[in-house]
């Protein structure tokens, strides 16, 4: 059997058994994924998933990336032009080659998905290459592995999808206007209107004129644009918005101030420091408005996205290359604090890719400002190591609370109760060694698991309203 | 019981029968407390304590801190206008929230006091906030519970409060000219009238030439000034300075070019670039003192101080707002090494909020310069998880005997032996694991257990000569 | 004994015995060297060392920076004007001082090398410091402790040492006209004809020129040189570059942009600015040199050299005031990687002194870069926690396979099989948690550990072809 019942758990007898115990009572607890990036129209339109490569390697940029690195082009992953169009040649390609994953997150995952989702136990190899692929495509031509069917299959409680700010959210409505019960919401993601460096950007803010009937050619029209668009996606359910900027840069102008720079970049005469000011300034009227409207806002900052353009014009965007790059919160933020960090009606939650800023600003900032939580081991870090060295740097300062539970952040649907299983094994092991160790009871431990699996998650990004009808 | 007899030891048991030996051997070792921040009046006057809440919630910033950042208003803890009064309803309201506290620093400390000080085995909670405060409140109107008899009690050998230039230490006197035997000195901290930018600085300076008799006018009689009190603070048993900056930017500047600096500051003009360099010109004009005088230099860089102006306007300094900055020492600290780094006269105690530099800058340079030490983990560090990462990160490169053992570095009277006991139970667990992972042999482990409890704080700080009479 | 069989295992039972089985299956495997510092004079002459302190501590910085952070002047160490010439005092002053070791690496490496080179199996102390000094002093006497015996005896496979693009190989060629079997092979270190700020510059540059026939007066003739310097390294069989570097920064100017910013630095005229433009368009160059000619580049950035200006002026450089700096490769290294970066004929291995970048951006990047490797933990992270962080922070996002096994990196000849073992039990402790924690097989380990012990370095830098006559 390809998965232990013991894994992720401490070598140490004792504190293995308090982990198993602590990991027991959280197991089967619903999945509340309240950050990530599954299609909207999985669960609009309910498709049959085409075949294995299509379902588990093309569109998983980990498992791409670490292939591409070791030499695979990628069109034997069927991506570019003149790209393998067999899928079972592909799978081949990635069976072949299934041994790089050894201490990755990513094999965790995928021995899990193929365990728990297709039945098959044996771990993925150039001889059961064949043989897998054939029991992944039976089953993914049968009804029950369809999306909607895995949501239930899988016990999730919520999933929030991660929107364009233009878009309409028809697979939302979708959902809402079927018989089906799954609760997907969508988040607020504005940043294809808020950078003036995103593909687009001009005939990204007519657009969001048009939709609103706001005059996006203004400043006032462009934040009143936003709010109208804020309300609607609260209307379909939205309880969060969400910002990938390059930094985590703040600004607070004054209207005049900011009305110019606007008109600046509105006329395409954005510098780059006028373009990470906007950025920054927009930080902050996001954070306005999210005092007015009860959004929570997420930050998630840092990464140097696609950064081979060699593999952006070939291959496109999201192909693995967005590499992290140092950042600072302390001052950055400050801007944006000062305006609504004291605010009890203000929710941040701060992600990072610096893990320096765990110990260093970020738990020293949620153990301080009523605003702030921390959000979970982003990306690269939603690991085993990557949760430990978290909870490690993070709790003493901020402790349990200030934290949100866990982000699946997925695009790979089949990993969510994978990478939900990691976590809660990580921080039954957490919590165990916090109880060999003295320093927690495990009475206490046990009151603290159903937390850090999914009540933080519910109460950080207030999801414990009813879904919207 | 609240308090484990095995806990912070490993859970491994060879491991864990090393840790629990070494640390028998060094548990009742007299506390030796080079850094720290207790009142000079307590030692001077020997007050009681007013009640729970100001002795153990109030004035204990990571305690305040916590509970704003989870929604408590700082006028429910007794702080700001119109706060609350009756000592009682602000220990209810800790008491009713300390489950907040899990796997915290706090939590440790705290429960030690109420334990070891108080004789309270039951853990804070709401249901017994009311007997625990009676309890308290009992014993701190015995004379037994006064700061001498604490500290006495506490086995405390020496301890070094934190004072400023312009003080008289006339509670410093007060203690010298009493019967009692208790060991205070204070530390040299000119922050005051060495940075441009803190309040009243002209101010300051005008009453330090009052005070020294010296033209604090120019920028010789300023020196002179220094060299003044420093004198007097010698005199008074201190061995020490502080200083606390921003940055650990050092310069050397020409005579000249100095005085012209100091013009610009003392009249008021200094920009935030002048304020800078002359606050790293004064680091370099200490040690130049420290070399002549022998005070041990202790530099505690890297805060961003009062972070909320909100909080700061409404409730003052010091409530949990200071929140560190990424900091490196290689290229800011040369101007002052180049100076004073080869002298043997010199002794320089680094102290860092960003851990990336321990193993990256800390351990090299104390590594390889005779005057630098490393100080122990500081303030958000100061714990379980950060003695370990210290230890594992500067021990390869540093050694032990380029660190100075620990510093309790508090303001809170009863936590001092709870965070000796903390640091002495992790090194013991950190030398423990060298030897059952064969790094040390038993016996080394037991000689260097105890300079970690004691004999390199006693060296460190110079403190070994006798006590000012 | 000194030298205990399960050293740097974990403490855990079950894990342990894993450790040692895996460690078992690779002790013995044959030295791969990729990278050091080794005097390609010992492998062309084969000379007797000295004496004890000219062997094990007058060249070795690890030691003598320790020796002299806790007051040892250089002067008793045997180095600098009017300097201790007896070696058996020098030696009496290192093992009167060996405590100080206690915790470090060097400690490791020492006890290894006295026990497995020389049998002396006590460990060092004062007492025995004589007895010692004659027992190592008596077998260096003898040819079976020459370096070649070394070589042999060690069971090394393959050395590489790092030479100046100035030097004329000799050694190398003795060592290829002698009957002795070693593999000793150059490493192309061009430095000092690179770095504008290195010293000679400008007669390194004309010594480049009368070498090559090439006119180094022009951009077209100087790079010409590198081709034909690099040609010979190739013929002399060296497989890799190195390059030292103050930064990461690449650049990739216009070729007439770069002609102009040549004749400045030829000229002598180059600005700080120029000469850090200068060396980060020569790595760029290099790159593209190396997709030509295969030869594997190293790139070993952020020690900020020589930090000490008194220290350097009195004894030289190379003594242990070398201190990292804080440093980014995600910005730095693009304008090299939009050339060569997606080449498959192009191999560059990257090392850092800042631990910072493991996680957050070599992993990325070696993980996604097919050009790209991870070199072992460098200098002062060459050791057992070191090596542990590495492991633990890169291995999740790059894999096994994106690194390059372990370089010893080393001047002290003894030195190399304990650095070896001390890497081989590490990361046989590494692989053997992972096994307990189910996320490897004990199967796939045992396949992995040879890797790491030997082969991903013969891959890394390509020495697997056969060596040059």
């Amino acid at each position: 059997m390809a998965l232990h019942p013991d894994r992720l758990f401490p070598a140490d007898a004792t504190t293995r058994t308090i982990a198993r115990d602590l990991y027991a009572s959280v197991a089967d607890l619903p999945i509340v994924s309240p950050h990530g990036h599954t299609d909207p129209r999985w669960w609009g339109e309910n498709p049959a998933f085409a075949n294995p490569a299509e379902l588990l390697v093309i569109p998983d940029h980990y498992v791409v990336r670490m292939l591409v690195s070791q030499g695979t082009p990628y069109e034997a992953l069927g991506i570019g032009k003149e790209a393998e169009t067999d899928p079972r040649k592909i799978w081949r390609t990635f069976a072949a080659q299934y041994h790089l994953f050894a201490g990755t997150p990513s094999r965790l995952w995928i021995d899990h998905s193929l365990q728990t989702v297709f039945g098959l136990t044996e771990r993925l190899s150039p001889a059961n290459a064949d043989a897998h692929y054939d029991a992944i495509a039976e089953k993914l031509a049968e009804p029950d592995y369809r999306p909607r069917a895995l949501y239930d299959r899988f016990n999730i409680e919520v999933i929030a999808t991660t929107d364009s700010a233009l878009d309409d959210l028809h697979h939302h409505r979708q959902v809402q206007g079927s018989d089906w019960n799954g609760r997907v919401v969508p988040t607020y993601r504005p940043d294809a209107v808020i950078d003036p460096e995103a593909d687009g950007f001009a005939a990204n803010l007519d657009k969001l004129g048009e939709i609103t009937g706001c005059d996006t050619g203004t400043w006032q029209g462009y934040l009143d644009a936003h709010r109208a668009r804020r309300a609607f996606f609260r209307e379909m359910g939205a309880t969060a918005t969400d910002h990938g900027h390059p930094t985590p840069h703040t600004e607070n102008l004054g209207r005049a101030e900011a009305a110019t720079l606007f008109d600046r970049v509105r006329a395409g005469k954005a510098s780059a420091a006028d373009a990470e000011l906007f950025r920054a300034q927009m930080l902050t009227e996001m954070a306005r408005m999210s005092v007015d409207d009860g959004m929570v806002m997420q930050l998630h900052p840092g990464s140097f996205r696609n950064h081979s353009p060699q593999v952006q014009e070939r291959y496109g965007r999201d192909r693995g290359f967005d590499i992290p790059v140092p950042i600072s919160f302390t001052t950055a933020l400050k801007p944006l604090l000062d305006v609504v960090g004291m605010d009890p009606r203000m929710r941040l939650i701060l992600f990072t890719l610096d893990e320096t800023t765990y110990a260093r600003e970020l738990a020293p900032l949620a153990g301080a400002y009523p605003s702030l939580r921390l959000g979970p081991p982003w990306w690269f870090h939603d690991s085993f190591e990557g949760i430990r060295r978290f909870r490690e740097r993070a709790t003493e300062t901020a402790g349990f609370m200030n934290t949100v539970g866990f982000n699946d952040d997925t695009r790979a649907l089949c990993s969510i109760p994978a990478r939900h299983d990691v976590s809660r094994r990580a921080d039954a092991a957490f919590l165990a060694e916090l109880v060999t160790t003295h320093r927690l009871d495990e009475e206490e431990a046990h009151a603290i698991a159903p937390l850090l699996a999914g009540d933080l998650a519910r109460d950080g990004y207030r999801l414990t309203t009813a879904p919207a009808a």
